[in-house]
């Protein structure tokens, strides 16, 4: 019988672990790591090998989804862990894993770490506990433009609840959506379904790098963030649920607003 | 000008500080740590303290809310650190607690860690994109029955999202809400206000101790799991919006029911 052990890594590199993370993955006889479903600041892998004077086996998302590299290691080794930039269990195929390792008679643990979900939140000064359901938006394709994560906007801001909007990433194709670019897609999704998700005006939260030295976090409406330059990914969005609570609103006034210019960064399709 | 650091412990103890956490509260010239709006494993002071070859200066509730020790001590200092369980932010006293850093003209910043509303969903295997609002619920008192933690189950339910419920604690008086007796708590508060959060039978996921060595969740129908023991605090409660996903479905079937049996735990008022 294995061991699978789902080993967060927070929201940058291989400093992020904990204490008692570095001590499970040197016990380990196996460490894989993902980045497809997040990623982490380039070099992590090379110096988590440092750190553990071991190697570190990149998975891409087809080894993931298939599951036998970690089902085989498991079946010949004692220690295996897999680890995921966040908290493991955002993403439904790390869930599917742990059934099937336990599946096949083996034990699993996981070691909790930052998610962008708290942080994100965290970092701008919203309240956590008012938070409605989050959504992820996925870069339309030509026949791919899901309603469901607007609809959950136009729930949430029906309902007075802040809302998170995490972008699509595909990191493998170094592919990361903006939050100024997810607002002018939001801003097309409007026009032609009109559930006041984003009217004129609305204020809006973009975050830009959470959990990094240089986090930036720019508010204001949603016409003038879709402007902004806020630099590298990863990006993330909150809209507001008004009205605010005073220390909400205290915390938002000292971020800066989005400069005025001309729009930033590339259409959309 | 000084600086305040916000670090998050995590779920537990010491070791649960990533390495960057470490580092930084080594560079700081005064750690405090607060425990009134969760707690840590006891001892955790004390080894922390050995960890980092300084003193750290508890702070009770009244310390953090007048604001005076730390806004003191970032007036003398460079660099002052607050250790919060969990993830920094969640409670409005310390984002109050950075704004007034601000006015005073200090620079703060933050390192996130685990916390409960992510922790708690991962570990159960229900989607953290399915999560409503969280609430937190009070430990009734003659003259405080407050009706929004109810009012937001009874929103999640009909919206089929699940719910997170934080349960009281008082760490000063040692005082803890169990999962089982929120649950007979919030069934009486359904037999008053009958909106459904609680009907025969519903489905409910009881969490103890998430990211300690021995978590305990246990599922099944509210009248057995108010009658489970899970041992020591601290608990949750996940109240499942359906229908669910199938591999929530599968999750949950892999934890142990409720052993049938009398009430456990004492009576609440």
């Amino acid at each position: 019988m294995g061991e699978l052990c789902f080993v967060g890594l927070g929201l940058r590199d291989e400093r992020d672990l904990s204490l008692r993370a570095l001590e499970t993955l040197r016990g380990c006889h196996r460490v894989f790591l993902e980045e497809y479903t997040s990623r982490s600041t380039p070099g992590t892998v090379e110096r988590l090998e440092a750190l553990l004077g071991r190697p570190v086996e990149l998975l891409d998302r087809a080894d993931v989804e298939a599951e036998t590299p970690i089902l085989s290691a498991l079946a010949a080794q004692e220690k295996v862990a897999l680890v995921v930039v966040g908290e493991p269990f955002a993403a439904t195929t790390h869930v599917s894993l742990r059934l099937a390792a336990q599946d096949h008679g083996h034990r699993w643990k996981v070691l909790h770490n930052a998610s962008i979900l708290t942080a994100g939140p965290s970092l701008a000064g919203l309240s956590l506990y008012k938070f409605g359901r989050t959504c992820s938006l996925p870069t339309p394709h030509e026949n791919y433009r899901p309603r469901s994560p607007y609809e959950v906007l136009a729930q949430n801001t029906r309902a007075g609840s802040h809302s998170l909007v995490l972008l699509d990433l595909d990191p493998g194709a170094s592919r990361y959506l903006s939050a100024p670019e997810a607002l002018r897609l939001l801003a097309s999704l409007e026009t032609e379904w009109h559930e006041g998700v984003l009217p004129p005006g609305r204020r809006v939260v973009a975050l830009a790098r959470v959990g990094s030295d240089d986090p930036q976090v720019v508010v204001g409406p949603w016409e003038e963030v879709s402007r902004a330059d806020l630099g590298p990914p990863l990006h993330a969005l909150i809209l507001p649920g008004e009205p605010l609570h005073f220390i909400e609103e205290d915390a938002l006034s000292r971020w800066p607003r989005a400069p005025p210019g001309p729009p930033v960064g590339g259409a959309l399709p």
